[in-house]
């Protein structure tokens, strides 16, 4: 009866996942997460049957809840990915989804002082777990990860740092590119720091004062601050901003921490890995706010530099902003459950 | 465990409401509707208490499962609605939100020929279902409606023509001044259906056969086609767009037929029913989109002129746009609460 | 030397042209004007030829030093112009550049109490001058008047008004389908004015107190103000604003005054006039900030409905906003010149 | 009895300037130039008396005969400077108005096999030639030059390059801090040179086919272009782009001869030149499109690194885009004026 809404052909279970790894995590965000995971149709009626598994990740300020969240004239991705599957258009698979929110808003899936373990929870947690309740096909050959934005970073890095737990991956406008996706931003937030004598420390405590969202500063800094927190925090802790924010000049050492993040430049020192791959899907809006159908371009130009084959990557921009792309999942999803389908 | 949310105070039972006026409406939308009830804390602890009820209306394109959905650093409103009860912050009162969606995406709350008859529904069927099922004070002066953009156009009208039934109102950025809030849309509109050659319906045939809202002219159409169907359909149910597709040129004819359902102009038509609300909110972001800050204030100095007393009128602009305002509401809700309170 | 200049074929003659009309105007603008007249190559090798005219009218803010404005990569007009009848493009014309400044920016080419008898001086003053003094066609079939914006607008009025002096017109993204053009600047300028307690008078003490334009209110409401002293003053000079400035509403009586001066309307009551000319070029771009694609379309339907024939109408949109245009009017002027040349 | 305009107290000599080093300039550009040379009142009743001089230059596109355009309710700087020295506001001074135009738009006021030796043109010939016609101070002490945008660049690094020619200088929202003011626009044009498959040759062919600055390229894609031949062209000629224009990744090694030219990183190579120096003026709007409010703190910190004391420095942001500030204009040249006069 809800517009746009259909049942289920297969199921999500949802989970409560304790971590030790996220215990006492620097900003004391929860230790238990939600975790969805999704079986397919049939599942239960193929005792025997083993699956491939995907893996979805959030962009910044996601966290797992949201999945539900319902739109006009479009269907939430975990409605819209079962079916995919229950219209037979795709090989069966299970479908993960997880959390890796932060009170900064995201946690970029890196280990980081700043924020807390969210690679190694989300590779030595969360896949064991899945694997050893659910049926899969436990080889990096049959594991797949995707996520748009951050998601869509953490969805490139990931299978990067452990070709051994993923065997493929789709990016929808994930973050690369960082002199074009970030600097500009940089620029952006020196100004809104202007308000705050150029303290991000006096935003942060403003925006956790009063309503958060109603001034134009709030997003930029809230995603500097964060992916500081991810990328350039020292072992300490200490958020470290990449560019001196009265000036908005670059310290290059800082941001060198950034760029050993971008999946560009990461890719030409992660060859091997990255030719180790069965699938990688990368698209992105042509109108991207932070340029990353560039940032898209690049990569596949990194990845061709690299060696990767070309028959295992699919490319594509299409006529969009960031926004309102979530009907591009279920098309990556398709085609990642074929290219780690079985046999 | 989940970020921003909390356990509810009160409670909200989900109900199927099925509604005999909707059947066969004229776009075949479903006359079964979902409807949230929410009782504050106490009430089941005093059965023989009744309270007051606010009833909550949706803005375009809104139907009532979105209520749950989630936004970072935020609440949902029924979760921030719960609070203002469970810490004491308003008198209890009971909170029923009521679905009006359409396959257009909105009924504006009226008796229509072109979407059904959403105003006899909300008020002849959901409030006498709620006063049987819930301890309600059943008089207006006890009852009120609110609602943002569409929902605080509905809040506007409806005590207009059912005095009888709601006592007090709370309007957000509600559609008002057409001429400020329409007009401009027209001009954009008829730059959309070139694409169209004139056509509305080409444009409608095209939106239902591809992934919908990935086209800029798609909001602006939808928005237009059922505000259309909503105010000069005609008593067989065509629709008739207020100006010339081709030229932008108003038809006039039609043209009045929406300005008749303009709440600055209703106020002069209706001014005893007006002078005998006990509470009206007006408030709206200084950069509406739509101009609405000037619809609120036009609302404002119409209800002036109507002789409606400063007294029971609270009036506000704030820095903002017409998006992510919803933290207005439970300010609105709390204000009406003690309006229509008892005693 | 000069980039992108040119020697001219023709020759431009700068005149003062001493108004008798313009005196004691209620701005206290000069009534001594800048006048250039352009005449073509062989106009002094032919003693005994007579030339049709074109009349050259500007948008708001121009004055007629402007047309020696040199950009980048493109020619000042009266170049551009010379050089359509140095290759040949049309038949040779005399072309006229009319002054009609005031201190509110512009006269929108009409006799008002609030500005002065700006169109009275066009026609029953520069006209008889201009004929006087050069070897002019004088019947209204052998002279033209074209513009832009303000100046569009003007070369649509003054043919209606005086059929009699002018037989041919062009209007580049002239103003009309004033509700489209005019309403939306009405939302902007009611909020400009929240600065200044709603009195357009204290803003404009205001900028001619400190740097002109250096507020992003001054472009609206100085607009604001000239319109309305053009079409809107009182007998006794004060201007009324078409709007309630405190929300926006429209004063009916006032606005009424602007839209007797709406090109679309005036078309339907000045058929006969409409009908006597002999050719009518109408463009606009399809981008326009004051919908005024919208207005040439209007324009044009209401030419249609008046009895114009298609074959004196050149009508286009292309792909621009209001700005950056002026390479459009030699086109209209080697139209223009082919349409009022003798024979 | 122009609007906005006055008699000169001083009085400007145009000469045609005839370059030597600019005679077999790369684009085929003309060697003679406009050159405006100004001198105050009381420049002819004193014969014996020499004065400080000051250089003023353009941004990119501007050639010197841009200089005379008129804008409404404001001054062109020519007429606005000769104010500040006839209401004495300044010591008296020589104002040169010096042409570097080229058919890519500009000169970025540096040699380059890419454009033409435009520096050299202007430090030893222009300076040269107007020290032995005009009785000018010529010491360093007493020359000073300034510009916007390009012009404001040329106005940092020609005394960095030649401190024993100009001792002073004014930069309004002059080109700095490479990183933000030029990488968001290659992201730009990567995207434009889509339609031209990554060539900017075909751009180019095309720019010139037609009527420039009607595609939003043309703009962007200019510069680029421009500032590549002034930056990064071989020694042969060839132009090179500092990004690859299919990815916008950067060419590390081109990217690096454009930083080469950044004025903050110049700034600390040449320290000793820059603390010769008697007066420096920063300025720029806080809301510059290129970021370059942020340039000028960035040089601002730069020049405090290098020693420059902070008494010589006039520094100020103002509310403003990168657009209609020349109103700055005269206070830079009030300032200069004072800093560089004898005594």
């Amino acid at each position: 009866m809800l517009p746009w809404s259909a049942d289920l052909a297969g199921r999500i279970d949802e989970h409560i996942f304790s971590s030790e790894l996220l215990k006492d995590n620097p900003l004391g965000d929860p230790h238990e997460r939600p975790l969805l995971v999704y079986v397919p149709p049939g599942y239960d009626d193929e005792p025997g049957r083993a699956y491939p598994s995907v893996y979805v990740i959030q962009g910044y300020t996601g966290h797992v809840t949201m999945w539900r969240n319902r739109s006009p004239y479009r269907q939430p991705f975990p409605e819209a990915a079962d079916a995919v599957f229950g219209r037979g258009e795709a090989p069966p698979a299970i479908v993960v989804y997880v959390d890796a929110w932060t009170a900064y808003g995201g946690s970029q899936f890196v280990d980081s002082p700043g924020t807390g373990r969210y690679h190694s929870y989300l590779c030595d947690e969360v896949v064991p777990w899945v694997d050893a309740r659910y049926r899969t096909l436990p080889e990096a050959a049959h594991r797949a990860i995707m996520g748009k934005s951050s998601g869509g970073f953490g969805a490139m890095i990931t299978p990067i740092l452990r070709p051994d737990l993923f065997g493929a991956l789709a990016t929808h406008a994930g973050d690369s590119l960082y002199e074009l996706c970030y600097i500009p931003e940089f620029g952006k937030s020196a100004r809104h720091l202007r308000d705050y004598d150029g303290d991000i420390w006096r935003w942060w405590e403003d925006f956790n004062s009063r309503v958060p969202f109603t001034k134009e500063a709030d997003h930029d800094l809230l995603m500097l601050l964060g992916v500081s927190a991810c990328f350039s925090a020292r072992p300490d802790g200490t958020v470290e901003l990449p560019f001196d924010p009265r000036t908005g000049v670059l310290r290059q050492d800082v941001w060198q921490r950034w760029l050993d993040w971008d999946p560009v430049r990461m890719a030409g020192k992660h060859a091997t890995e990255l030719r180790s791959l069965r699938g990688i899907w990368i698209d992105a809006g042509t109108r991207d706010e932070w340029f990353l159908d560039l940032g898209a371009e690049a990569f596949r130009a990194a990845l061709a530099e690299a060696g990767v084959p070309q028959e295992i990557i699919r490319f594509e921009l299409f006529d969009a902003t960031h926004m309102a792309i979530d009907y591009r999942y279920p098309l990556s999803l398709a085609w990642l459950s074929q290219r780690i389908a079985s046999g």
